[in-house]
């Protein structure tokens, strides 16, 4: 089928925007960029029926804003908020969404991660009403990846997370579309740039406190640190791995937790001279039909795998049945990359739907 | 749809095998090893309807033979020169073979870097008559790709070579499949384990002749070690990835070319004492318009991304717009790694037809 008639057919992509921080903001200029290249490939241009926020609105247009036309130089939540009509809640929005033509979710709330709340609540909604769900937000995926899956399988609906761990490099997406069959035995990996950054702070002479103070200034670590140094970001992303590459059932308290609070910074310096610096390691594998999960410090020798990753880069390894060993890195990512796996996670839900 | 109704919709998958050496003797097993995976996920499992093998013949089993039933034990071409038909040349072999029901040729022949024959006639013919191909051979794509692509297209059939560059580990699915509107700028790569694996034994004291055996000995280096030494490898590999990642349309006669042949021991040691050992870089990028590719030897310092290819690791960083930078590593491949892309070939083949 040629482009120009599969265009005709296919209404097209409305997308709801629940949640507006960093990614949603990164993502609608890369939806923009790439509007042309979906017509042309997926035969559909993004349309934006809807942002939604906790402080400042849950808006829907009827008609929608082609991502394309957004403007650039003002911030694209006014348009909605001008042109829109404003619903109560969340859960409004959604319903609205849905009545006007939108058949994706795309979800970007900000994170509880020790239940997943209330962002997995919305997830469950719009899988609910038939809307197709993507997601950066690791609680609900490491929460309850496979309800909601199973889920979106009732609704003939597809739910997408490949942001949630190392952004937008395929890793659920590479086992799905790229690796059949492979055999994933095991992995270990650095997840969680925080942690990687202060640990190479302290042990350039930086106080722990002053490592933190610049993470934050970075933009890397959060308004509460300790939530990555403890490791619980770094659980919780292995959690969706083990449940995705290694066919898990984990809950993240399943998942063994050491964080890096009680390294000493003499502890790490003295590890770093010696040619083995310590960084927080996620790691899963499977020992008699058990699934074992967990994230720790360890130290990296001079031929460790795991040693490309200086600074804030992400570095898992796979070792595989049919392919042996298998690494991939993101170099210093930023908040680009995760708008980018949201938009990834896009293209496969567009592809699935012109086929 | 469901498995069951799926498998019993479609005829199985048919496969010719044209070619009979380590690849081949590679992948029966694992195809094998794969069937009943293959009929779950796919609804098909993969039958062998031949065997061609220019020195011992080219056999057509009319009614086929299920890959999972192949013997352990014993050469399964004994199988097929016993209870086949034998044909008489290449040509005859993918023309019984269509006409037994085969859809999809495995074109693992012999290289003839030079002009990809006879390979590239064999491919050509089996696409003409519609069957699907999917090659491990360098040659005919790095000097034809194009115009196999078209041809395919035209016939409606799938042309595939996942395991021409890093084997099976994902480069042209990865782009294909999990990497939509990435933007590639330019990859930088280790792609010729015998000279990564030279390079490094000169650098731990052997002489040249001595490496060069040694590599032999491991099965890496091929009769002629100098066709990987000189940089042909790498051109091959460079000229697909740039035509296949950055819309190049090169030959592998406009990749500059420059081997380590002239590179003295001395050389190599004294860079590998500082740190900065020399390698056989792989790189292509656009500037104004123009592709540029090249392979020749360089140094890696302390830092350079490529550092973590020791033996014969392969590695290849990506420059992208949408992503930064992003690695990619292939820790001491064999064999068995591309059997794996040539079957992973295969899937995508049969996940089209499946939808």
């Amino acid at each position: 089928m040629n482009k120009t008639s599969l265009s005709a057919l296919l209404p097209p992509a409305r997308l709801l925007l629940l949640g507006y921080g960093h990614v949603a903001r990164a993502l609608l200029p890369l939806l923009a960029s790439r509007s042309e290249w979906s017509g042309d490939q997926l035969g559909v241009r993004p349309v934006i029926s809807g942002i939604g926020t906790r402080r400042r609105g849950f808006h829907i247009h009827a008609q929608g804003v082609e991502a394309s036309l957004l403007e650039r130089d003002v911030d694209p939540l006014y348009g909605f908020i001008k042109a829109g009509t404003p619903v109560d809640n969340a859960e409004a929005f959604i319903e609205a969404g849905k009545a006007v033509g939108a058949t994706t979710l795309i979800e970007l709330t900000t994170l509880n991660p020790h239940n997943g709340q209330p962002a997995l609540k919305y997830i469950r909604s719009a899988l609910q009403s038939g809307l197709n769900v993507i997601t950066a937000n690791k609680g609900p995926v490491a929460h309850a990846q496979h309800e909601l899956q199973a889920l979106a399988r009732r609704q003939n609906a597809q739910f997408r997370f490949e942001s949630t761990v190392m952004d937008g490099l395929p890793l659920i997406n590479l086992a799905q579309f790229t690796l059949p069959g492979v055999g994933i035995r095991s992995f270990r990996a650095l997840l969680n740039t925080t942690s990687s950054l202060v640990l190479s702070m302290i042990e350039q002479g930086y106080t722990r406190e002053d490592a933190i103070a610049r993470a934050k200034e970075l933009g890397i670590a959060e308004a509460d640190p300790w939530y990555d140094l403890d490791g619980w970001d770094a659980v919780m992303k292995t959690t969706i791995l083990a449940n995705t590459l290694l066919e898990g059932q984990l809950s993240p308290r399943m998942v063994r937790r050491e964080g890096i609070r009680d390294l000493s910074p003499d502890e790490i310096r003295t590890a770093a001279l010696a040619d083995s610096p310590i960084r927080l390691i996620s790691q899963a594998h499977r020992k008699h039909d058990l699934l074992i999960a967990e994230v720790r410090p360890g130290k990296l020798s001079k031929d460790d795998l795991l040693r490309v990753g200086k600074g804030t880069t992400s570095v898992i390894s796979f070792e595989t049945e049919a392919m042996g060993t298998i690494s991939l890195v993101e170099h210093e990512p930023t908040v680009k990359q995760t708008a980018y796996g949201v938009f990834s996670d896009l293209v496969t839900i567009l592809k699935q739907r012109a086929m």
